[in-house]
């Protein structure tokens, strides 16, 4: 791309119009709404208008929202009403839900009846529903048309298509009979009928299935678009490809967010603001903290034996954190199982079962690991707090006991916390990293203590 | 087109060649390979051999593999080499993927090194680059074809295309003209000329461009299907969508794995071993235990401190795991950032200057709400190890201080360390949560114990 969003500013301070209109007119939405994005509020209105009506539509689309908002004041009624024609209902829908009151009003009003009926039945739909990320905008057939019928069909209505390429076959109450595809038809006689070629085996969504669930379904199959029906069987719109991706990538976002203790938000972070930054993380940071009191309160509860041993403080921050760490390996691997679909409830079993082999095998390595690494580096080489005497064997196996419970359970407590959450309906996300690492803390002490008092006389 | 099968095989029994090459060579490549698809197979190879040198390679390329093979076992070696000149380097891989061995090594043994060392490339393309994911079977058309003849091309070669909904427009150099999208056509008049409807200015990729950047632009621009060409902008292959998809959702799935401190598979985790999963996390687990050894030694160092007030030590917990929080919030959301090209190497200064804000805030919020923790419930309501005293006022500020001063590093470090792995050429998905919780965790308890040595007399 060679335009610059500088240059834009400059041809448009010079007058240069019907230049920058030309060049303009060369780019696609993507790049152009990338460079609109750099632009000085007072110009973007201005190189809008030299947007061709289709390139002005996909570049409005492809727009954040509050440079939308700006966009559509700066419109008279028949500059909106051109836009929101040239729009696809399911993108107008997006746009409205993130407009304030009195735009949404503004542009319903410039709809026209048709549009405006389109994108009330959208609206009824659950954003996180098959009908509220379908679309209205598909081809129909009639089964008892010709190949070259059918193609006339789609010259005649498929401009306004958000696809063509798969094109769903009905009866005259809308019950979807079957898919065909462009494909299909080129590879056909013109002269064969729709219903000789067409799939009557049809994946199909539910308008109130869960968005991503359906997203997923879609993609495993490798679907340019699913039809969306209702509970009569009767189409009502469908899903393509792109909106599918969308909620996959969105989706994944979200689960990396809450992993690590953020409220989700889709927004970039470069454009996020310092205070909507602060409100999603604060929140949890304070949950997390204040649930460290029970830590604190275990601490204190064996000040004598610390007092006695400052040895045993010293190992705290390495039980606590590999306890963490083992924990969170369970958890995420649990809590991306559940969101690829790949691990059920009913999996619970065979899931504890798998950890508690791992955690074992990771816990003797670990342990074992450890008391060499005790033996040879604390005790002979920097003469840490633990002497080579029988006392320090004692802490040392104290250390390597602890690790290895703290371990095992660690790796319990993160593979069914995620499974369980999803059970009770919560995301399982929030099982992640921080939750975990809060519970095996408190484990991990109480398991530490435990042993420090069964096995070093005197404590 | 008025030449029919029959005419040809009439002319070639009455040895009528020079009246046949002429008729044949007013044909284009398309229409040749339709009638000879329809000659007895003793007469092909004399018809073929009619063909001027460049009209016989193009039409070589549109003919089925059986009739290919055919042609190449009546050739002599120098009619195969001249053949295999003028054809296109994945076309031969093409051809080559649909031959028997012996036929394979006898091309091979007539392509002139340059060429073999072509198709030896093509054949090795990195797995991780847009060479790597691409695919060869892409609909190709001549600029000077009409949309009519462009659908013949279609139903010929469609079949075993993986997309024909978007072909793709060269010169005889293939050389990427332009694209143009069935839908395109079919809206178009018949007559109209490919290289008057089809869309010039064209998104691309070369080869060795990493696949997941290929995959993400991509996506970002909603495209079935994205061209590969090579250093002379020659097309070689495409990427679809699906495989962009593919991409896009492993390395998701590879950072969420990376992140939790475990080496990436894609396995699905029901069908993972024991032992896989066990060598998976271990090294982490160590590498992550071993580096605690900081830690320790610096409680060790502060043994004193610690034996004179273990209130001291009873706060280490929550004092490492806010920090830890803090640090991983803000580096997660830096990877995400990174790998959806939000955020490059000199966003850096950017960066830091939103989480220092952002710090500021949590610091103080976190701060404050430890304090009203400390005074209401350790103080006055469980009597903890601290007193309602300037002791354990003093205790109160220095973990105050600690608190807000490690959430500020934290973040700091958690913002900055993912940019710096990525400049080094490392994953900055290694720099989240686990590794991020480890240094922070030495520096917690360094900047713990300056404050209490500063403000706690007599430690």
């Amino acid at each position: 791309m060679e335009l610059t969003a500088n240059e834009i500013a400059l041809m448009i301070e010079e007058k240069n119009y019907s230049a920058l209109k030309q060049k303009l007119n060369e780019e696609n939405a993507v790049d152009i709404s990338a460079l609109f994005a750099e632009l000085p509020k007072e110009v973007l209105p201005i190189a809008f208008r030299l947007l061709s009506k289709e390139l002005a539509a996909e570049t409005f689309v492809e727009m954040e929202s509050g440079e939308q908002e700006l966009l559509i004041r700066s419109f008279s009624d028949s500059e909106l009403r051109t836009v929101i024609e040239e729009l696809y209902y399911d993108d107008i829908v997006d746009i409205l839900e993130e407009m304030p009151a009195n735009m949404v009003k503004r542009i319903l009003a410039n709809a026209t009846t048709e549009t405006r009926a389109s994108i009330n039945t959208l609206l009824k739909y659950s954003s996180d529903s098959a009908g509220g990320i379908m679309t209205l905008e598909y081809v129909r057939l009639q089964p008892a048309m010709t190949v070259s019928q059918a193609f006339e069909r789609i010259k005649r209505v498929g401009v306004d298509k958000e696809t063509i390429y798969t094109c769903y076959v009905t009866d005259p109450n809308k019950k979807l009979l079957g898919v065909v595809t462009v494909k299909d038809m080129l590879l056909a006689d013109e002269g064969k009928l729709v219903q000789d070629i067409m799939e009557t085996n049809v994946v199909f969504a539910y308008t109130y299935e869960d968005k991503e669930t359906v997203a997923k379904t879609f993609i495993d199959y490798g679907f340019l678009a699913l039809p969306v029906v209702d509970n009569e069987n009767r189409l009502v719109g469908i899903v393509t490809y792109d909106d599918a991706m969308d909620v996959i990538s969105e989706e994944s976002e979200e689960d990396m967010q809450i992993m690590a203790a953020i409220t989700p938000t889709d927004t970039p972070y470069l454009r996020t603001s310092v205070f909507s930054i602060w409100k999603a993380r604060i929140p949890w940071l304070l949950l997390l903290m204040i649930s460290a009191t029970f830590t604190g309160l275990i601490i204190t509860s064996f000040e004598n034996a610390l007092a006695a041993s400052v040895a045993l403080t010293a190992f705290i921050p390495m039980l606590m954190d590999t306890g963490g760490n083992s924990g969170s390996q369970a958890s995420v691997t649990v809590i991306r199982g559940i969101s690829l679909d790949e691990i059920a409830f009913h999996d619970i079993f065979k899931v504890i079962w798998k950890e508690l082999r791992v955690s074992f095998f990771c816990a003797i390595t670990l342990a074992a690991a450890n008391f060499v690494k005790i033996v040879l580096v604390d005790m002979l080489l920097i003469h840490n707090a633990l002497t080579f005497s029988s006392e320090g064997f004692l802490i040392t196996a104290v250390v390597c006991l602890t690790l290895a419970v703290t371990v095992i359970a660690a790796k319990f407590i993160g593979c069914t916390l995620p499974i369980l959450a999803k059970r009770l309906g919560f995301d399982p996300a929030v099982m992640a990293s921080p939750f975990i690492t809060t519970i095996v803390d408190a484990i991990s002490l109480l398991v530490y203590f435990f042993f420090a008092k069964a096995i070093i006389p005197g404590l």
